[in-house]
């Protein structure tokens, strides 16, 4: 059988999060395997509730482990590594990565116990790491974490680049500029570009996209204009966005002071592995509290609305000894991810209550993007030319806009979602095979399956309430006739204006008394019997068929 | 004692919705009272699982509602009357609305089964309803439904305008258009403004507000520029955003035919009421479905993604008999309200898996606002030359920017959130006392306060599952061995890979074993214990302490 070149997502294709791809070579069936990335997604109320982390179903993986070869980690956003730590084991392969991803990387695996030998250090291309079939060079770009890569995967059947989460940036403040040379030149080795495997992130966003180096002039200007307490927050893994703050709080005569365990973690992550070689000083908020408000800056985790991060802390009360007042200023130099407007208006709304001076990023002159926007996808296309495009990193909107942008120019395109497998080896991409996929939860300490029904029991009960019933059947097998109710989420009085627990507890014992001895015997029977009536004397009540649990003990042996 | 004129927000004063504003005048604490809206706005699963509608707690009005003279209501948007049906028997006053809206807050009262001789339809400025010691007049505004109105409120402590939900429209394809003349007329009768009550919900948009009509135009290109089938979602009660899409869709040349409840019941109150004079003609689904894609335009509810409104439905699959495909086109002609993102984005997504191009109004070219933008508000400070500014309708970051908007142009001003009374006889606004508000819900059939720890218990299930303990005290008061336990949103099996449930009996089972008699006699010592066993035994088998109901039976008498 000949030898193909394929194309997995088991996390990101159909949804911005929780970054998986597995690519492959060799025999159908039986190629060789790597995976790039493996990230983490948030969850939320409404779909998770109680839910910790989300994180790729790797069952298929797993099943074929004896066929993978490495793992390649792209960058050390929470979406491409977050979930190295905790599902390190059900694969045991080499990690490889470069430095700074390497030190976050490193972190996770302590955290849950992994032997930090299978961590490997990659040099940036032109070094080449061997893994089966494939040789992968790491090939810098620019995105909003310092050392950020795409990866070129040449294989066999031709050069894969996979771009990783970019933008097209000359001046980063940190790290590696945009080197077009350098992609003209990946773009002509041998035999060109098979695939290009693509961030889609921002392919609705039509305007060229902005440097970083492009925010230091309107910042200091903004922190300037400040008489009192000023507190920035973004994502503190936004080293070059830390250090713009910074030296614009510096350069307005303030004192810097960084809040918040991930700031501190990140821009220490980034000094020792030499990526920051120079950052202001810092004090401690001890420090800060003593100063006149007029000379602190306060740099602080929390873009996002996250209630234990340190903007939310600063926004609702006193934190470290610091306490934000009337006439102070509090600038969001991010973006709201979709999804989390109400956590961030939350904070805004508490800031205002303060009478603290609220400026996001809307306008955009505080805050530029970490992604390629739609001429820059462009550029990237006809810079490297490629014969297919996989648009990756995306929701189905954004997957298909891409593809219909690279088949706009004549590049054969597909949108492929989690699970489905493409092959690559042809002129165009074609879906070979669908693999199960869906999600692995970490509930507390646990790893759970989305399907597993415990998040639905629980939306069930938020959305229902949940009635308990404890019923006793005696040693003749009979059932006492006091059925015990106990409800949780569910209204007290309904239109009877009596307790509900005990109208239905009234219709329980009608019940008991009058119950078939057959149906006695019967856990199946009584269960099924004793949910009906509960759920109906609910909805007749308060309107409402809650979740229901049915205990019932025998006394006889 | 002086007599006073008082302003007191039980609704939508530092949050959009449920507005429900409360006027008085005379002595202090006997007042004469009249009511300003009575709207409900919409829960959601972060903060209120299984709540079907979240309306202002009444309690303080009910209490005084000998003092209450009438409602008014200023429009027919459900923040503004839709809590009419559910909370007028507890206060029992005449409801007074212009014709449009009473057409909707029938339906409302219809639903309820209260009584229709309460409401009394009223003609537009110089109509006047006398209110105890208020003259109120209905004065049309421009906003996203018809017949809005702001209110003029004359009492003998001087004139409030009660702005409504407006903007400034001097084309506003249906219904009355701003007019700079009346306004500067009401501005000079009598002593002038001495308060202006504001929306603010656009305070911080900074451009001037656009007409209605510039959409003509654009949406006309829009329908013109398709082949296959256009589908196009707005509110339902915007009727003249949904006569100018049923117009462009005819001016391209198709049939229209509108899909969804509250599209029918809005088109048809105002044909009805005589707002809306001429809609093209419509046609049925079934109609529809049988002519080519080409020839037809769906105007369609759900434009918030709303899980059983039309556009979700269209974008799951079929609907009435009709299918969208590969080529079509689907218009959000709308503004995604901020805590809407997710379920938008959701149906996009479905949208683009079916291959249907997606268009939403974010550049401004397929929607304009139903508020009146910051200059425009301005504009209005400067018509009406108020002594008083008070700023409602909008969160808390809005009402200060507004506040400070008025206070710049040395209009005295203050913010005033929910449960606030103001003193507004003087020259400057003053805070006399503070009303404990909050919320109530209607869940299921029944009415509930947001206190009552109904809600709070669901969430609690939702994060952390619910356990349930089931222990049978016998005949001699002493436990039988066998704690029963079932476990619901829990995961099953923990870090000894044993059931969880099994788990814990077993660890209660050691307990009943040594639990001493005084213990076992007493009910609150034995929910404690076993309580504190259970959520022990699940923090260290899956990290997480679930809620716990314990149901001790006694067999003893």
């Amino acid at each position: 059988m000949a030898d193909r070149l394929i194309y997995l997502p088991l996390g990101g294709a159909g949804e911005i999060g929780m970054n998986a791809y597995v690519y492959g070579y060799g025999p159908a069936g039986r190629e060789r395997l790597i995976l790039v990335d493996l990230g983490v997604t948030f969850g939320d109320m409404d779909g998770s509730p109680g839910i910790d982390l989300i994180m790729p179903n790797l069952t298929w993986l797993e099943e074929n482990r004896d066929r993978l070869e490495a793992i390649f980690i792209t960058h050390g956003h929470e979406d491409h590594v977050g979930a190295l730590g905790l599902l390190w084991d059900r694969l045991k392969v080499p990690v490889y990565c470069r430095k700074f991803t390497g030190a976050l990387a490193r972190l996770k695996m302590e955290e849950n116990g992994r032997p930090l030998d299978s961590l490997r250090i990659v040099e940036p291309r032109p070094a080449v790491v061997e893994a089966g079939p494939f040789r992968v060079q790491f090939l810098p770009v620019s995105h909003s974490i310092p050392e950020s890569a795409a990866l070129i995967i040449d294989s066999p059947a031709g050069r894969v680049i996979h771009s990783g989460d970019f933008k097209l940036d000359g001046t980063p403040v940190v790290g590696e500029a945009f080197d077009p040379i350098l992609w003209h030149e990946i773009a002509r080795e041998g035999r060109g570009v098979k695939v290009l495997t693509c961030d889609s992130t921002n392919v609705f966003s039509t305007h060229p996209g902005r440097s970083e180096a492009l925010l230091a002039n309107p910042l200091l200007d903004f922190v300037m204009g400040r008489k009192q307490l000023v507190v920035a927050t973004t994502f503190a893994s936004n080293v070059a966005r830390v250090k713009t703050l910074a030296e614009a709080g510096v350069a307005a005569g303030r004192q810097i002071c960084l809040l918040g365990r991930a700031m501190r973690k990140m821009i220490g992550a980034a000094v020792e592995t030499g990526v920051l070689t120079s950052f202001p000083n810092t004090i401690a908020p001890e420090e800060a509290a003593k100063l006149p408000r007029g000379e602190v800056m306060l740099i602080v985790t929390g873009s996002q609305g996250e209630r234990r991060a340190a903007s939310a802390q600063l926004a609702r009360g006193r934190y470290l000894g610091l306490e934000l007042k009337e006439g102070d200023s509090f600038l969001f130099s991010s973006r709201t991810i979709p999804g989390n407007e109400r956590p961030v208006i939350r904070i805004m709304n508490w800031l205002s209550e303060k009478g603290v001076d609220v400026f996001d990023a809307d306008s955009g002159t505080y805050h530029v993007s970490g992604h390629a926007n739609r001429p820059d996808l462009e550029a990237i296309h006809d810079l490297l030319k490629p014969q297919i495009l996989i648009p990756m990193h995306g929701e189905h909107m954004h997957l298909r806009e891409h593809m219909k942008l690279g088949r706009a120019k004549g590049i054969a395109s597909m949108v492929a979602v989690n699970g489905d497998m493409i092959d690559l080896t042809g002129e165009r991409p074609k879906l070979v095979d669908q693999i199960d996929t869906g999600r692995t939860y970490l509930d507390g300490t646990v790893l759970i399956g989305s399907m597993d029904g415990v998040v639905r029991d629980r939306i069930r009960m938020a959305l229902n309430g949940h009635a308990v019933v404890s019923i006793i059947i005696d040693e003749d097998d009979r059932p006492l006739p006091d059925a015990w109710v106990e409800c949780m989420g569910l209204p007290a009085k309904g239109r009877s204006r009596a307790d509900l627990a005990a109208q239905i507890e009234a219709e329980l014992a009608e019940f008991l008394d009058r119950a078939d001895p057959r149906t006695v015997a019967d856990d199946g029977k009584m269960d099924e019997a004793i949910r009906r009536i509960t759920r109906q004397v609910s909805m007749e009540e308060v309107g409402k068929k809650p979740e229901v649990t049915v205990v019932i003990s025998r006394l006889a042996e």
